[in-house]
């Protein structure tokens, strides 16, 4: 993010008296740039430059930042960064530019004559032009877990034909096994950084490797010594993993692989595929769509492939819950009831078992792993309940190709067989297409499971407003959408306006249909005038008795559309076809984080609330402003260390659930999926029926508050959160009022005493305890009784009696 | 306002088929002009042109509106409106510009040549320019009191001189008797368009005098027959009370009077008089000041003479409470103590009596009226809780001269005594010098009384941001300024940056002041650490420990800047002189309606109000936008008819406070003044000084609710509200929930079941009440529901136990 630049900016600038540097910012979501110095200048000779392709969570941005500082704070070269991303969030690609050298650098353009290459994603090969520009004998590291003899396949022919013609010097490391061994996970960054001081010739190899410690000390120093340790080791021991490719010369005329056949729409082929492909400035206008409209479901295209390991189902253990399926955060793992019929076709390597439970008699059932779709975050088999795992984490090149007829024969010949069990159900509620799908969120997100549940509930007639933030950039990155439709083409509608705006953008998207709808009851009691057949007038009848049930509504328009296509036909049934979309009772959602929230949309939101219409609020409370990188918002809590709050916040959480209760006619929840499944499931659906505003404030782990556990454990995270006490659970439904009931609920039992326990297994809160220890006591001990008297004041009023 | 020339206007254009019509719009406050039609057109030939100078309250914009729809509506005449607006409140000074005629006008320039004019004020004779362009034997109707004699003495001679040597035919009526007599209090506008239709010969007299009757009764319909009849009478009897004037001949050469020598500061004489005069436009760039600072009192000069009515104070009867002048909106009533000294040079015309209290003992009391400056709301005389009346309401003519003299001796010669009894106590407060009087506010305005007070508790040391709405129009009308100074020169500073910003605005302020002090705090302790006297060290030990308290702080820091000023100069000490206003601690306040703190400043509200920074908010709460003429806000209670509210609001007031209270670490009150006095400078004190952030939402009756027993009423309409469970009383104290107790305490009683009594003394609510029965009482039955159950939850609230 541009944030980060400007900080490793800011640092050079104060830390290098010696040297000058340009750094290049660009804000990939403005598509503006900065640059110092003038733009023409040519690179001076004798000018190292270097290009890193690494995958938005793999550290290697950060430790290209970090190669700038080390080598400006200690030597007396020049040294120039550039940065630029995608708009994934983490698990995004990215390609560093650097140059050093011994005279000052001011070109402020990209690297395209390349001395030395680092392709730090094995699955990159195929997807990017990784060599463009690499010189005569210019040196390539690739990360990767291949043999010589699997890169005869892997590597596409172009890529080992350059190679050899142009007498690469091509070294493999495989990274991710030796982080993974020295318990660094998928972080890679020390290791590459390593292979690029020996290989790219800019400092003596052993003076390097002492800064790079001392480095490694500095910048991870806050977060306590294994992690130091951690990341000295895996500089010492990438030498010995890092090994010269020793490749024939006959790679030189390595001959062309068949043509693909596969055939994809226009717009894939055309548009998505050279954008991915980072050709995307080669387009012509006339490749854009004029309208801003993206088509659904072309996320489903890309097959990132960025997971390191993924599930595999292990059929004999499973006992058919579907928790896997409702936690995972990119619909990257689904449950399949298959006919006999459709059983005896599935290809051997399809397993299957009988479904269990009655409504389900006769059908087998099958799991289904989406390989290239998933990230690999682990959270199914995390939460797996069975008795023996379930799901066991698999490299992830095991099990593409292994999937590969397995998903093509669930997608193309099994049908969604969505209406046997109860939708507003844990288990039921995943036989039902998911309508996000393979989004651009990291992996293990805390968001995208409660939207991905929310398509399931109500997808086909969902329209969402989506504030500016993580969820309109995993939600919306261009050229991919992932929201995606059903069979019948019915899938989300969504937009996103501005930041701060999306309460009111969506309240008018509510007003409008409010109004078209009012306009179609109209049409429809008007044709009951005329002389029309009496299964038609009853039809109508019917629907307008049930045109507020979101359920029925879309059902009972079917059947009067279908009675008006076999009546003889005027103006006003012709209008009424015209608003056929619209017997559909809409369930219209705005989605935001709490930066939006709390903060810069609240004085819309607070008015969308108030204005008592039928409107749905979701907010995914990650208690910073992710999308930036982690700012502090009112929704951070007392104590917690985000940007602009690095001593630890000094205010209480703003209590915006409260807030919005004091209307007393909006439903208001307080969800957390890990916590409590069937709580989440009801709050949706109560608030989507209530026939007023409603709020859903969720709570949704993110890499900002740095889980000391990892992100394949946010859904637990959640259930360690309620159960200490440090988010609430608890639903206020207006409509029990009306009954004289006390309209809140509270479902969270009482803190369990776990509080400082759950906050020192997050990096937001324990790196204070390192560097501020009685500051952070103090903190600590009033986020507590924060968390305590909330609990009893809602208890309390809980507890009121009603009228 | 702009608001209400629109709607005549598209009434013009809906009603009128037959004709086409030109409206100019003029917006005071952002001084742009729409005009129809091209420009440079000049009057057609037998057009009639008519000017009206009224008076912001007395309906004569709204009747001349209604005289251009009659015509409109009724004839074949073409016809223009133009109305041009000072930017004072009700009350302040309007000019109708009004052509007629058989042939398209579309003049879009102000009316120069006049056949009619009317002065509806008796005093604008000599504060206007009224006969500017009136022709030979135009017609001149003037509402006054006053027979010939003393027209002899009350026109201006330079008037007279035009009146006889132009032959104007000259009128007079007495309307305000009239309409006193009628019951219609100060709203004469029904007379003097009675007289508009007999002497501008627009129409035959009878035609236009029967079409007057039936839009009285369209108008007024929604307000109740009893309003209907009263100006149809006033139609009726204006005939009779219209008088043509019989002046002399010898006007026309009447002799000048000796010339004013009143001594005024150039601002006043230079600038303010000209714009006051209506002859801004005149001015040269230099006079601006060219940093926008306007010179605090300046409104003092303005004695605008506007009331009809001012109190006379009763000695006798008088208990010395001092409740008149806690009430008064304007300042305009104030008691003084006299030394013996003083009360021996006082003029006979001065009623004193022994002042009572063993802290007064020695000195006298007396009750002052400043009767040109007061707007004769009569709150002072409906307040007074004596026996027998201690203020009576008598004309205006009778008491300006008669108090002239003891105005001019209290001012001058009678000191101050404010430190003889509390200043946080009713009676106390009130021999603390207002420093706001005088505003541009409303007769009977519940607003500026709070605001008085307040700058009675804390002026000397108050900075003020304003956001816009009324409290920024009463509050800086330019070129005046109602924010004065004591005799040190100190007084409150006032700004205005925005409709929505002012807590944003506010917040940057205290911002900087908190960053000047800490700078002043740390010179100081520098300075301690030179050699220095061991008086001027203890003196600053003294103000350190001491610079949080808001009384004690300055005196303190006096005496540290006595002490310096005794001391060696050096770079320190020069610095310290340059902060020298920073030794007393700042008392910021935000102040604002219910527009922009419920709805477009909330969101910045919200923000400040979180930030858990030392400051204080008051909003001023009226339920509707006040300033643009009464449009729903999200303070608007259930059943409310206000602008986009015209069936009645369908919603329940937002409960700000209980929002704002949800933080835990901000104060909050709620207060109406006429309910409880005492409640209310509790409230105002505790807020100030709690160090942090502190929200005041005061209960402020205005115009736009339509109070029906008028707006003399309105401390009482408040006393009401709360007994009848309208408007809650509570105080928030977060620092009782530090000693562990519960930090919310009630101060209001259960509702007394007079709620729907009280609903129908308002015309927001009684209209609704006449229009839609039924309705009415489904809402106010909802409201009423409210009114209990924010009473019950706020008790049940109270009584929770403390931790």
């Amino acid at each position: 993010t541009p944030q980060h630049v400007k900080a490793v900016f800011d640092n050079m600038l104060s830390r290098s008296p010696k040297n000058h540097f340009t750094v290049g910012i660009v804000d990939d979501l403005t598509n503006t740039s900065l640059s110092l110095g003038p733009d023409l200048d040519t690179v001076p000779a004798g000018t190292v430059q270097c290009k890193f392709y690494g995958l938005g969570a793999d550290g290697t941005v950060g430790a290209n930042k970090q190669a700038i500082k080390i080598i400006g704070d200690h030597t007396d070269l020049f040294a120039q960064g550039y940065f630029a991303y995608d708009s994934k969030k983490s698990g995004g690609f990215t390609v560093s530019h650097l140059r050093f050298g011994k005279k000052p650098i001011q070109s402020s353009y990209l690297i395209t004559h390349v001395d030395y290459v680092a392709c730090h994603k094995a699955s990159y090969v195929r997807q990017y032009d990784i060599l463009d520009g690499l010189r005569e004998g210019g040196a390539f590291v690739l990360n990767s877990s291949w043999s010589l003899k699997d890169m005869e396949k892997e590597l596409p022919p172009a890529m080992r034909r350059i190679i050899a013609r142009k007498k690469i010097k091509f070294y493999n490391v495989d990274a991710v096994k030796l982080a993974t061994d020295l318990g660094l996970g998928g972080r890679i960054n020390m290791i590459m950084q390593t292979a690029f001081f020996k290989l790219a010739n800019v400092l003596p190899f052993k003076e390097a490797v002492d800064m790079l410690k001392a480095s490694i000390r500095d910048a991870y120093g806050d977060k306590g010594d294994k992690v130091v340790n951690m990341n000295i080791s895996a500089v010492e021991k990438a030498m010995d993993a890092l090994q010269e490719v020793k490749y024939p010369a006959a790679w030189a005329d390595a001959p062309d692989e068949p043509e693909n056949t596969l055939e994809e729409p226009e717009y894939i082929s055309g548009y998505v595929r050279p954008i991915l492909a980072q050709r995307g400035d080669k387009l012509p206008v006339s490749a854009m769509f004029p309208d801003g409209v993206v088509p659904p479901g072309s996320s489903a295209y890309e097959k990132r492939g960025i997971a390191i390991d993924v599930p595999e189902w292990q059929p004999a253990s499973c006992i058919q819950c579907n928790q896997c399926a409702y936690v995972c955060p990119h619909a990257a793992i689904r449950p399949f009831l298959l006919s006999a019929e459709e059983s005896a076709g599935a290809p051997a390597s399809l397993s299957q078992v009988k479904a269990i439970g009655k409504e389900l008699d006769g059908l087998k059932f099958t799991m289904q792993i989406y390989a290239l779709d998933c990230q690999g975050c682990g959270s199914c088999a995390d939460v797996c309940p069975a008795k023996q795992k379930a799901l066991l984490m698999k490299p992830l090149e095991s099990q593409a190709v292994a999937q590969e007829a397995n998903l093509a024969y669930v997608r193309g010949h099994v049908s969604i067989k969505d209406g046997l069990l109860p939708r507003d159900q844990l288990k039921g509620s995943q036989f039902y297409q998911p309508l996000l799908e393979f989004s651009g969120a990291c992996a293990g997100c805390g968001e995208t499971p409660y939207v991905r549940l929310l398509t399931q509930m109500f997808g086909e007639r969902m329209t969402i407003a989506n504030a500016t933030g993580c969820s309109s950039i995993w939600g919306g990155s261009s050229p991919s959408n992932p929201y995606t439709v059903n069979k019948d083409g019915h899938g989300p509608a969504w937009g996103n306006s501005l930041f701060e705006d999306a309460a009111e953008f969506g309240f008018g998207i509510n007003m409008a249909y409010d109004l078209r709808r009012a306009r179609l009851v109209d049409l429809a009691q008007r044709l009951q005038k005329e002389k029309i057949p009496a299964t038609l007038h009853k039809a109508i009848d019917a629907w307008l008795a049930g045109r507020d049930d979101g359920a029925a509504s879309g059902p009972l328009g079917e059947a009067v559309l279908d009675e008006l296509a076999q009546s003889p036909s005027g103006d006003l049934a012709h209008e009424i076809w015209q608003l056929a979309d619209f017997f559909a009772k809409k369930s219209v959602w705005i989605f935001g984080g709490d930066g939006w929230a709390y903060d810069i949309g609240y004085g819309g939101l607070d008015h969308v609330l108030a204005s008592g219409e039928d409107i749905n609020v979701l907010v995914l409370d990650t208690e910073v402003y992710s999308n930036t990188g982690g700012q502090s918002s009112k929704a951070t809590p007392l104590g917690s260390v985000a940007k602009f709050a690095a001593s630890g916040k000094k205010t209480d959480k703003k209590d915006l659930g409260r807030m919005a209760m004091s209307y007393g006619y909006v439903y208001v929840a307080s969800v957390s999926m890990g916590a409590n499944k069937t709580q989440l499931i009801k709050a949706f659906k109560e608030a989507e029926a209530y026939k007023g505003p409603s709020l859903i404030i969720a709570y949704a782990p993110c890499i900002n508050q740095g889980l000391r556990k990892g992100m394949g454990k946010s859904i637990e995270e959640e259930k360690l959160a309620v159960e200490s006490g440090y988010w609430p659970l608890y639903r206020y439904n207006p409509e029990l009022a009306a009954k004289g009931e006390n309209p809140l609920q509270l479902d969270g039992k009482a803190p369990d005493g776990t509080l400082q326990s759950f906050l020192s297994g997050e990096n937001r809160y324990a790196q204070l305890e390192r560097s501020a220890p009685e500051e952070s006591r103090r903190l600590r001990a009033g986020l507590e009784k924060t968390c305590n008297a909330r609990y009893n004041l809602l208890k309390q009023l809980s507890e009121l009696p009603g009228k």
